[in-house]
Parts: structure tokens; sequence; C-alpha cells
């Protein structure tokens, strides 16, 4: 961790700024999926998975059997996690359904909006290092409880064709509605166009390598939608004197050993905290497994001591995924925070809570997204529809008004549509 | 308007295909002027802006005495106007800010969620045949709403610089902040990179032609926001027997008017009543100025005999940016409809009061996007981020949960930010 001290202002977006990453060359050879995909759909899908992922599906589609089969390997210990994970973030997502609120803008004209469930979402969970069954949990909770009629999942398999077992019990006790052992950008293009197997979505969500978020930037582009942009994880951890340097050392860690390419940025109004931290990461490194990984991105990071005031405005400009707070007075900063992914108030809150079980959702904006993405919610899942109904008189009320703005923009039919329908009325 | 009875479900897919464009040529020449801004910034935007628009601007922001002058030549029959159609889309709007309401998913652990408005956004009102001081409305009122600090407008001038007063007027009474004369893909660049003198925003809103799409699909990939992905503009008028054909003309030709490729599609269960309305159009076609751009749109545009049943589920599957539903049991098919950007309920409810003063957005999903998308709102404006705040005792209670499915996803450091929390605890 490379420590800053004090950085001017005018430095703080050179400071700031991510990584670079030029994918010309992966967009193009991922278009390039995409086309064999569009064209000849299953059998692309087939032939592209067995070279990427060392398997032939004959089947895409998993059976119900085979889903039951190996939900039974799963551990009753992680089953009973996975429920309990599941009935949280249940809790917390139902909260953000709205009702339908009718309001009268103006007598006899009544509007309003309607949260509709999107009829068909595509779900995609990465195979490799980790099975990403918490990824399960937060993306078809929420599409359950918005209503989405049709759930896909799209998942890598081992090269023995098998679907991690946790992936497919949080997929069953969630809702999701048909499960298919595909991956990379073959995956979202076949959910993206459709092929004889695997269904058409309306949007697709869900993390991935680069290869899957240039084929979601590529099929976004053909107007499929999408969750949310996608870049590495971060975490940026504000703490002062009163923070626990072995609980901050452990949360920087827990996000650096995502990915060598993962984002971890300590700030800090206290110096003598900061080499606490340093210290306690170097013995607490020691335990873990994925140790490599996690010593390459914090070889990237950095470590920067600032007074409080700038700290927040400092925060505020990184506009991190997650924000740990671990302060004092975290009640009162986490009020001043108009730039994160999801916030973390307090020493006993750690990233970890929201990554699996207080009931907050996981996928969020990264990369300083969050300046104007949120995360998964349930809004993700519905459009809002408005609708409006008007009596003659209320049409009537705002008649004036429609025709005089149709006519100055040189839109005649436009204040016709209003005249013919008051032109018993008199002066219209 | 080609008349199509009873077309089978098989042939629907086909039938309601919005028309294919290739933009790959102008996604290469929008690259370029891309390009050109981020690097030379004002410079080429001056020089690109004298080469399309005809005029080289000097000062690209407008100046507020500029800004006044040019509000006084509003006649104040149209600033009426413009002043009660701002007031019925606030009081629209408002209703859509929600209050932060805190859900204790588990005791001890309080979870929720606030809105917070995106910084810095910058709005984009084309120029050319129609001034559109009617979308300033819809995008700078509820931005204001919103919260946000920096609303910025950039709008072509005329070969004499000038920009139309309307809009001006628009601007300055919905807390639009700065506003830049120039158009374009190069007036989205410079809001997406930042220029000297155009600030870099966070998201971009607003229609344009086929360059200023491009320019807004391009810089999206690039990680700017932008409200929604465009395309013609497009009406579904579902009437039965009781509809007056003279109404549902109206309604079609102020569609149709828009533009040479508007998109307009009659649905009914009424073979005489599809008669009555073509009749109808014929008759009301002569009064028109843009009769030409209507006539041609028309060409291509289709009318539907269909039973009833079989209606919703076309209009469903064609996904209209507006639908106006003039039957006699317009609010049950109201309750049924499950993708359109805005619906008309009744016979005295046409698409121009949602275009102008009814209180709703304009700015709508068009070519099918309302499966995936909602129009614009106050939520297009803000964040929702969320915040956590767990007590000891809470961490506690989930715990167990999170190191387990920690664990079996091989995330040991994840496991770890809870355990050195508990460590005093016992068995964890």
């Amino acid at each position: 961790m490379e420590l800053i001290t004090y950085p001017d202002r005018k430095e703080w977006a050179q400071l700031l700024k991510r990584p670079y990453v030029d994918n010309r060359a992966v967009l193009e050879s991922v278009q390039s999926i995409l086309n064999a995909v569009k064209q000849h759909g299953d059998e692309a899908v087939r032939s592209l998975t067995k070279k990427f992922e060392g398997f032939e599906p004959g089947q895409l589609e998993l059976s119900s059997e085979e889903i039951k089969k190996a939900v039974l390997e799963v551990p009753e210990e992680l089953k009973r996690a996975i429920l309990h994970a599941k009935e949280n973030i249940e809790t917390f997502h139902r909260g953000q359904l709205s009702e339908v609120k009718k309001i009268e803008t103006v007598e006899g004209i009544s509007c309003w909006r309607k949260e509709v469930a999107i009829d068909t979402v595509g779900l995609y969970i990465p195979g490799g290092t980790a099975p990403l069954f918490s990824t399960v949990l937060m993306l078809a909770v929420p599409a359950t409880l918005a209503g989405c009629m049709e759930i896909i999942l799209c998942t890598p398999s081992g090269k023995d064709g098998q679907v991690h077992p946790a992936i497919l019990f949080a997929a069953s006790v969630t809702g999701v509605t048909r499960i298919f052992r595909t991956g990379g950008a073959q995956a979202i293009a076949a959910m993206a166009f459709g092929t004889d197997s695997i269904p058409k979505v309306d949007k697709i969500f869900g993390p991935g390598n680069q290869y899957v978020t240039a084929a979601k930037q590529l099929v976004q582009m053909q107007g499929v939608a999408i969750d949310m942009p996608a870049g590495p994880s971060e975490v940026c951890v504000l703490a002062d004197s009163t923070a626990d340097p072995s609980f901050v050392a452990a949360d920087l860690l827990s996000q650096a050993e995502h990915g060598s390419d993962s984002q971890v940025l300590l700030v800090s109004n206290d110096e003598a905290l900061i080499a606490k931290v340093k210290t306690e990461i170097e013995a607490q490194l020691e335990a873990l497994p994925r140790k490599e990984l996690a010593q390459k991105s914090l070889g990237n990071s950095k470590a920067i001591l600032v007074n409080e005031h700038d700290a927040i405005d400092l925060v505020n400009a990184y506009a991190p995924e997650h924000l740990i707070i671990s302060c004092s007075n975290a009640d009162a900063i986490g009020e001043r925070i108009t730039n994160a992914g999801s916030v973390f108030i307090g020493h006993y809150s750690p990233e970890s809570a929201g990554d699996y079980a207080s009931g907050t959702n996981h996928t969020l904006p990264t990369n300083g997204f969050a300046r104007a993405y949120s995360g998964v919610s349930v809004d993700s899942f519905v459009k809002k529809i408005t609708f409006q109904k008007l009596s003659k008189e209320g049409l009537g009320r705002i008649a004036q008004t429609v025709i005089i703005m149709a006519e100055a923009e040189g839109l005649r039919a436009h204040a016709h549509a209003v005249q013919v329908r008051m032109k018993d009325e008199g002066n219209i």
C-alpha cells in the first residue's frame, strides 16, 4: 500500500483514477462470438462452450432430475445459511415494491405510474475460482419479488459438465425457472438473441470476466438492457483513530482477495492508524489461501492521509462501490455521502455482511459508476409505466396550453388532436 | 396504411418488427467526432459546430444577458402555456420522490436506501424543424426536483448563432444552470469528456438525430450514463366501435407528423372503424403543414384487425412508446397492459396531452425498449444508495451464515472480517 499524505485537491482526480483497461481487442473477438451465436444458435453455443470451457454439452438445459440430485450434495449447514441469507434479502427487497399512487394534476386529469415486471430476465453466474451462489440470491430474489415470469440462469459447468451444487440449490429456492450450462460471451449472446434451447431475454444481469463484460456492452448497443456497466470490485475504508486496525485490515483484505485487479483504498485522518493497519495486513495475509491475489491487488492500492473535512469530499470524488465508515461520528458522515454503491456504517458493519446476509444487494456500481448508477434492486426488474385518464372537462382545462405549445413547436396535428375533441366547446 | 386482417400469432413478430437501421457508418463517423473533441476540446467543438451547423460560436456558453434578452421575445401567451405545463409536470413528478424507509432485517441490523441526486447532468435539446422547448420541461423539471447541482443544456443555434427564445425561456424557469450553443455528436462528446468551456457530466439526457443517438451509445460504452436508447417515435391506438374515427385519425396523424420514420399502428376489432379512420386521415391530412412527412410515415404504417382477446396480447408484444386505448372498457384493458412507455386511457386522453401538459413525462422508450426500460422520471436523476448499520449483536446474528457462505465460495478473508469482530464471542 502506497501512503499519500495530504494530497492537494488538484491531484485528486489523478490519484483516484481507476486503471485504464484497453478492451478493444476483447470487444473484437467477442463480436465474432456474438455473430456466431446469432447465426448458428445452439450449434455455436455448444462448440464455443467446448472450446472455452472444455466440455461440450449435449443438453444445454439442466433437467430437473439433475438439479434435484445435485442439490442433495449440498451440506445441510450451507443450505441453512443460504436460506437465512435469502430471508434477509427478501425482507429488505420487499420494501422496494411500491404502490400505485394516482395523482390528479388538474381536476379531471388523473396520472399514475405502475411497476410492471420485465417479462423475461437472464442471470449470468460466472464459474471459475469461486462458485458465486450468493449472487444467485442477489439477482433471483428481487426478480421473483418483482414478478418476472421467466428467470433463466446461465453458468459454465466444470469440465465434467457439472454445475456447482450450491448454485443449483440457490437457484432452486429463489424462483429461477430454467438453468443452462454455458458461460462466457456465448451465454450472453444466447440470452440476447435467443437460440432453440435458450430463450431470448429482455434484460441481462450478473458479473463476469472481461469477455462477459464486453458481450454485455455489445448486446446493449443492440437494444438488450443490462444491469449496469462492470469493472473490478472495490472498497474504500474511511477510518479515524477510534477504528480497530485489525477490523480495517480484515475489510481491506476481504476486498483484495477478490482478484489481482481489485481496488482497495484506505482514507484516514490518523497517520498512526494507517501504520497499524499496514502491520495488521501483513499479519493477516499469511493465513489467507488467496494470499497471492490479495498481495497483488494491495500492491496497487493506496492509503491516503487527509484532514477530516477533505476526507468526505475525497470519498465522494472517488465514488466507491463499497464504503465502510469506521469513525466515531459514522452516522453523521453517512449523511454526507453522495457517491457510493453501498455504505457500511460503524465498526461492526463489515462489507462481508452486505456481501452475503444483511439483506442489501451486493450487485453494485464499480469504477466510479456510482456517480450515476444504482445497485441492483427490485427497480432493476420492473418498468415503470405511466398512465393517464382525462375527462372531457379535464382535457378542456389544458387544451389551450397544449394547442399553444404544439403550434409554437410547429406540430399542427398535435394541436388538432385536442381541437377535434373540443370542437363543440366554442373558443378552441 | 396497410390493412392486415386476423394475422396468425406466428406472424406477429415479423409484423411488429421495427425497420432495421444499419448505423455502422454513422457510428464510425461519430467515433471520429468523439476523438476530436476528446483531444482538442473547445477548439474541436467550435470547428465541428461551424462545419455542421453553419455558425462558429465565439463563446460557447450563452451569457445571462443574452438569455434575458431572448426571453423578452417570447409571446406572453406562450410563456403562460409553458408555465402551466411546468406546474403540472412538477405536480406529477414530485410524487416520485420517495422517503427513506429503514428496515430492520434482523434485530440489530438496520438497512435503508436513500435517493441522492446525480451531481451534474447534461440535457441535449435538438434544433432543426421544431424547437423542442417542451422537452426542456420534461428533463429539467425532474432534474431540479431530484436536486441535481449542475444542470447544463446543449442545443444547436441557428446560422445566426441564436437559440430559439422559447427554449431559453423554458430553461430559465426550470433550473437549468448553464446553456451552450452547440449540437450534434460534438455536444454529446463535450458533455461526456468535458472541455474548457463545457463541464463533464455524469449522465446525458435527451432526444436527437442518428448522430446524437450514436454518440450517446458510444459514450455509454465508455462509462457515461445515458437516459435510454433511442429510436423513432411511435404510437399504437387500440380502438373499438365506440371510438370516434376523427379522434383516432387525429392521434395517428399527430404521431405521423413527427417525421417520415415515425411508427403508427392502429389495432381494432372493428373493420368498419378502420375504414372510417382511413377516410378521416385523408381529410385531416390536407390541413397539415407537415403533410408530406405525415404521408410518408403513414405509408409504412399498419392497421391490424384482430379479435379483442388477441388485441391486448398484440399490443404487449409490440411494446409501443405511446398507447392510446379508445375502447369502452379502456380501464380494464389498461390493467392488462404490461409493455408500453405511456398509456392514454379513454376517448379524451390524446397523446398530445401527455406530450405537453398533463404532467407525465414524454421522454419514453421507443423501438420495443418498453419491454425493459422506463420513461424518464425523477428516478432517472438520482442514484439509490444503500446503507446499513449493524450493532455487534446484530452482526453476531448473521455471523455464522456469512462465515459458512464465504468459506463455501472460497473467500476466507470475507469470513475473517466477521470473525475478527466476534473473536471474543466464543464459538465463531
